[in-house]
């Protein structure tokens, strides 16, 4: 195990009905929030209006700023920046999913950085001050509720870059599981495709001796497992949308990546696929990690057999595990294709033009800098990441 | 599931050598802290002359209070008020383990109590501010340096009461897995006990639909359990150390607790044990969990089976589903006589002479009060602590 620190200081308040409290809940943060949100969907349930209520019945002011997309774009960061900045904005509240929250947090960071945003982004500069983000959660997927994390498309360039800082951490996040009845199976899967990457990402590791985390990811995994089939098939189940929601939340609050050499390959990867291709973040993960499994497995064996027997219930002989661990990845393909998640990149409408200018801006070859290679199990170079991209086309 | 709150804001510094920052880590705190520990080891270890020295080089002053016992007093608790008080200190720093940072912790609200802090914890009163509390461990058990419960014994009337609230989660807590290697093989086994009681009083409940949180429970009680032989055997093992250090940290910070009706039955038990015969706390659990639930798992044996197979390894035929769990209870028994735990009252010192009165306290009816029965799984009175008492003399 390696040296870490660890602390999950978002107040997480889960349950029925508990957007109603979101007013009260800011208030001691505000008087005056930025109301964030992405699209209709939002007003069409009700919950804008919910939320518009909560907050006046607790004297909190707003100002608003509605229309993230997926793949939430710079542009609209820096209009809501100019927004705060105008109205004196004190909390900037995300009612949606992870796209609106990365964008909230990328607003309330911009808010004290006095020069361009994206810089912060693609220098990775360090940032000493943020507005507090509080959330109203409406898909369990990206994690960041409870992450100190944020991913902007710069839309110009056709960039996807991520940017963490523990400023960045909401200082609340309301998650009601009856907020996702209404979402589409699609939504569903591709949620649930990207908190199961999250949690990959920190378990694929050659760092020893950390049971108690492998423990906690592969309970996490399988409880998403069991309860993805049925919120697909029954989206009005409370109890099911009750385990894939905490699950959510957990799988990126870093807890189950503390003392451990963390991956991040597979998210690297497709965050290519969708700065050119505008393709779901989940989707492309699903299509994506399989496939980087089968390309790195031979690295640590024994890693892989541990995720096929503990987390994908093989059985079999150990004495040949390449047969256990490409059992494994078969029923993790058949997992991903039973919720409606697609195989291949053709299927995610992407062909062959791209994959190499893709794979080159992997690992930032594409910008003319040095060679970043990705991956924390086994680093990857441009040539890995088109192998990769190539073996699902 | 029921609908929660979680949030885990304790800094959590992990790993060797850690204690050395802890100067800097309370520095923005405190300008003066009450360096509150128990006895000899910690100025034998060199732990206390560490930490001495990290202060001074970060520039915070100290006041300090040593001599904490295990089931520390009330009498300790207020000389520290005292002190805090008259030296203007802004933090409490507790250099130990469950007990001192327990005592810290009711200095640290004492401090801003107009009364006497007993009443605090014999009413139950709420509390609106406390001193900051930081902690360096020197045992995994109490999990206290992540919680927000203190338990104090007042000696004079010999009870032992616990108290919680959020403003007694410490902000930091120092845990370095080397600073167990010293530690004698009963004080291993009692922590041990404890962080698994922690666990098994949110694990065992009549709440559905909570899988997610029985995973983790699952995942970390089999960690412990592996490893504490390990720690046992060999008490300089840091890598088996470190699994059972931050799952004692992860037992009680409540993440493995949310969503569900939990019981603590058998801590309510063992208090009394403690409060009248001063045993150690985790060999009191070690001796009446097992006996709780044998008498207890007839109330929902689907629970109990869960336990027996998904914890204790247990196999068989779930036709006799009462035979897998009493085959489960013989395993935790085992478990708990080879790290070289108690089994009987008798073991533990105490003859049949208080067992009434223990139970009477237990439930509150020996003080003339109303009877509160206790647990969430199974109320039980105080005939039913008797019993169990007596199930194990």
């Amino acid at each position: 195990m390696e040296n870490f620190e660890f602390t999950a200081p978002t107040r997480i308040v889960f349950g029925k009905e508990s957007q109603h409290d979101i007013g009260a809940l800011v208030r001691p943060y505000a008087g005056k929030v930025l109301l964030h949100y992405g699209g209709k969907s939002v007003k069409n349930s009700g919950l804008y209006q919910q939320v518009v209520d909560s907050l006046r019945s607790a004297g909190v002011e707003f100002a608003e700023l509605g229309g993230v997309t997926p793949n939430p774009r710079l542009s609209m960061v820096n209009q809501g920046i100019e927004i705060c900045r105008g109205e004196n904005v004190e909390l900037v509240l995300a009612v949606g999913g992870g796209s609106v929250i990365d964008s909230a947090k990328a607003i309330a960071m911009g808010v004290y950085y006095d020069g361009d945003i994206w810089d912060v982004f693609d220098r990775q500069l360090p940032i000493d001050r943020a507005l507090p983000v509080a959330a109203v959660l409406t898909i369990p997927a990206a994690g960041s509720e409870s992450s100190f994390n944020t991913v902007i498309t710069n839309e110009e360039c056709q960039r996807k870059v991520g940017f963490g800082s523990p400023l960045l951490r909401p200082v609340l996040s309301v998650v009601n599981p009856e907020l996702f009845f209404t979402l589409p199976k699609n939504q569903i899967a591709n949620g649930v495709a990207d908190m199961m990457s999250h949690i990959f990402e920190r378990y694929f590791t050659n760092t020893t001796h950390v049971e108690l985390t492998d423990g906690l990811c592969e309970a996490t995994l399988k409880t998403i497992m069991r309860n993805a089939p049925i919120v697909v098939d029954d989206p009005g189940n409370y109890h099911a949308w009750c385990e894939i929601g905490f699950a959510g939340t957990l799988a990126h609050n870093n807890l189950l990546g503390v003392g451990r050499v963390q991956d991040w390959a597979c998210h690297g990867m497709e965050h290519e696929l969708s700065a050119i291709y505008d393709v779901a973040h989940g989707a492309g993960l699903a299509v994506l990690t399989p496939a980087w499994i089968e390309y790195v497995y031979t690295e640590n064996i024994g890693m892989f057999v541990q995720f096929a027997v503990n987390v994908m219930g093989v059985c079999g002989s150990f004495r040949q595990p390449e047969d256990i661990v490409r059992e494994g990845i078969v029923r993790l393909r058949e997992f991903f294709h039973k919720i409606g998640l697609p195989g291949t990149l053709g299927e995610l409408g992407i062909d062959g033009e791209n994959l190499e200018l893709m794979a080159k801006k992997t690992t930032l070859v594409a910008y003319g800098r040095p060679e970043r290679p990705r991956g924390g199990l086994k680093k990857i170079y441009w040539q890995d990441v088109l192998a990769i991209y190539n073996s699902v086309r």
